[in-house]
């Protein structure tokens, strides 16, 4: 009878428009059920490509026995994988470097995880045959813009043999719908455990070579220059983790409720989250809602009662199976990648 | 032929979901133009309110000859005024202040301006009749909620005196259609040249009282507490200004290209916007896009040469014709309201 005013929602976070950067709001979010597509983060180089009749094709060349050039339907046919698997860019956090870095100032949103599912690239690879000597895998998206005063289209390569990972898909469906536009429609790279820049969108060509891309993708950005002058690829997730709820400097209702968060790691699993309230004296345990996956976060969750007018220092820390840790303080790189340092906020109870 | 995909487009940044509390991305949208309701900033205090049939009628009472229940359509066939107004949170920019406050971390966009057009609050006044002795109305919006362990509405009161100012609407549309329902449907009140929180939303009751209204809104919050003990009503808007191009850490194109951006004040007009490159040392005109008006923001900008690989320092400031002009710091209090030092971001050129 009564109108009841629409449901109230989280929108992305614009970081820029052109090319477009926008990020998921991952506060609200529940990491529990896949992200909707509508939120998922978007990271772009360059302005959205156009839809051609060439977009829906696959080409395979380079060092190989057998070229191909295979269709969207065609793909679509071939026997497939799903897999859940987190995307997150490398830049997410760099709001939070001390000294400040230049670049989008992503906070915790730059980071999306769902179902994804294609053709395992091995399989296309074995079709086409592999040429002794191959190193390299270049991956090239139908995306393109002006760097270095030149025309380029967004390219990176992978080793061959993380290439050949089973797990690594040429991806047209992410949560049982075919890939949107803004996310790489029709194909896109899915590399589980690395940043998501190797995670090429609109993807158009693979070229397998016997040297070293050093396109500027690779050997430009994403890059770690370190203060010491030494440099490193940016490749596998750090150990991570973020608190959802409550938000730094929020004033919390009294009463007891659950701070809750995601944990997450580039290569083996989770195998504990931890939470202080002294600044990292002493910590316990958080509960996580699942048994942690490979490629996948982990949600938790801590009950605490809060009690009027009092203030709170919460940190967390999640560490994984092969002993990885986050760090008191992230490792500064001159582009900010890769931002894993405990975190922290301060509430206080109404 | 070809399909182009989607426009890109900024979203509202969430800073709370209950209740919602929703930046305007400022940095991306033109003043020149009214802000477009669906991306006009949300602060709300408590869920929105159920429609209902009492929604559509506003009772005047208390202090008055004669008391007034006017419906909706009454309402709409009085003589109305148009006005461009600005409306800015009390809260704006509260990310900044460098000793933090708890509270919503609003950075430049809880902010939005566009046409409201109602009814002079002044000309209902005058069909009740203002009894002798009024000292201030109270406003009475439908949002309902717990405060202070107390079921209470959301209402704020004004002296007499701002009351019966011509400017001070009860408007029902917001650029040429009927207020939205997150944003006040149908009745809001308008008050030009205050923080946010004076223009009651859903405003349902205007009550004429002789005593000072002390509820928990006028009295709690929307009071600055200053560092020395004293404390004082958050009111008029302060002078401002923000810069929305570049923004800060932003990594820019070289070349000459335009750094742009808002200025407003509370009372008077922006007399004038100036930039300065060498941390306040000197500083230079930006130019203005109009004259400025009363309430309303005025677009300013100023061309830069960018040259590659070279950082900037940019402070802006604006004055007003009263004399008021930006600080250097901002003064803090305690529930951070009224941010308003001089702009500075720092960006490098590609």
């Amino acid at each position: 009878m009564y109108y009841q005013f629409g449901k109230v929602r989280p929108h992305l976070t614009t970081r820029s428009l052109n090319p477009e950067n926008q990020e998921t709001p991952i506060h609200f979010i529940s990491f529990i059920e896949p992200v909707a597509d509508s939120i998922f983060y978007r990271r772009n180089h360059f302005p959205y490509p156009i839809l051609t009749p060439e977009s829906f094709t696959l080409k395979i060349s380079g060092s190989v026995h057998y070229a191909l050039l295979i269709n969207y339907s065609d793909l679509l046919k071939l026997p497939s994988k799903s897999k859940r698997v987190l995307i997150e860019c490398s830049g997410n956090k760099r709001a939070y470097f001390e000294e400040k870095v230049f670049g989008e100032q992503w906070e915790n949103g730059a980071m999306s995880e769902g179902v994804w599912k294609g053709v395992p690239l091995k399989n296309l690879l074995e079709y086409t045959g592999i040429k002794a000597g191959v190193n390299e895998v270049v991956f090239r998206g139908r995306d393109v813009g002006v760097k270095s005063s030149q025309l380029i289209h967004y390219e990176r390569s992978l080793p061959i043999a993380k290439a050949l990972h089973t797990d690594v898909l040429i991806a047209y469906e992410y949560n049982g719908k075919p890939l949107s536009q803004k996310h790489g429609f029709p194909f896109r790279l899915i590399v589980p455990g690395w940043y998501g820049m190797a995670s090429v969108k609109w993807l158009n060509e693979i070229i397998l070579i016997k040297d070293k891309f050093t396109g500027p993708f690779q050997t430009n950005d994403y890059v770690y220059y370190y203060k010491n002058g030494t440099s490193e690829q940016v490749t596998t997730n750090h150990v991570n983790s973020t608190i959802q709820q409550p938000q730094d400097k929020q004033l919390v209702k009294s009463g007891t409720h659950e701070i809750k968060g995601i944990a997450w790691t580039g290569s083996g699993v989770v195998s504990k989250v931890e939470i202080s309230f002294d600044k990292g004296d002493s910590w316990e345990q958080a509960k996580l809602k699942k048994i942690p996956k490979e490629h996948q976060t982990v949600s938790w969750s801590y009950p605490m009662e809060f009690k009027s007018g009092n203030e709170y220092h919460i940190s967390v820390r999640a560490t994984d199976n092969e002993g990885k840790t986050q760090p008191a303080e992230a490792i500064w790189n001159k582009k900010g990648y890769g931002y894993n340092a405990i975190m922290q906020i301060t509430v206080k109870a109404e």
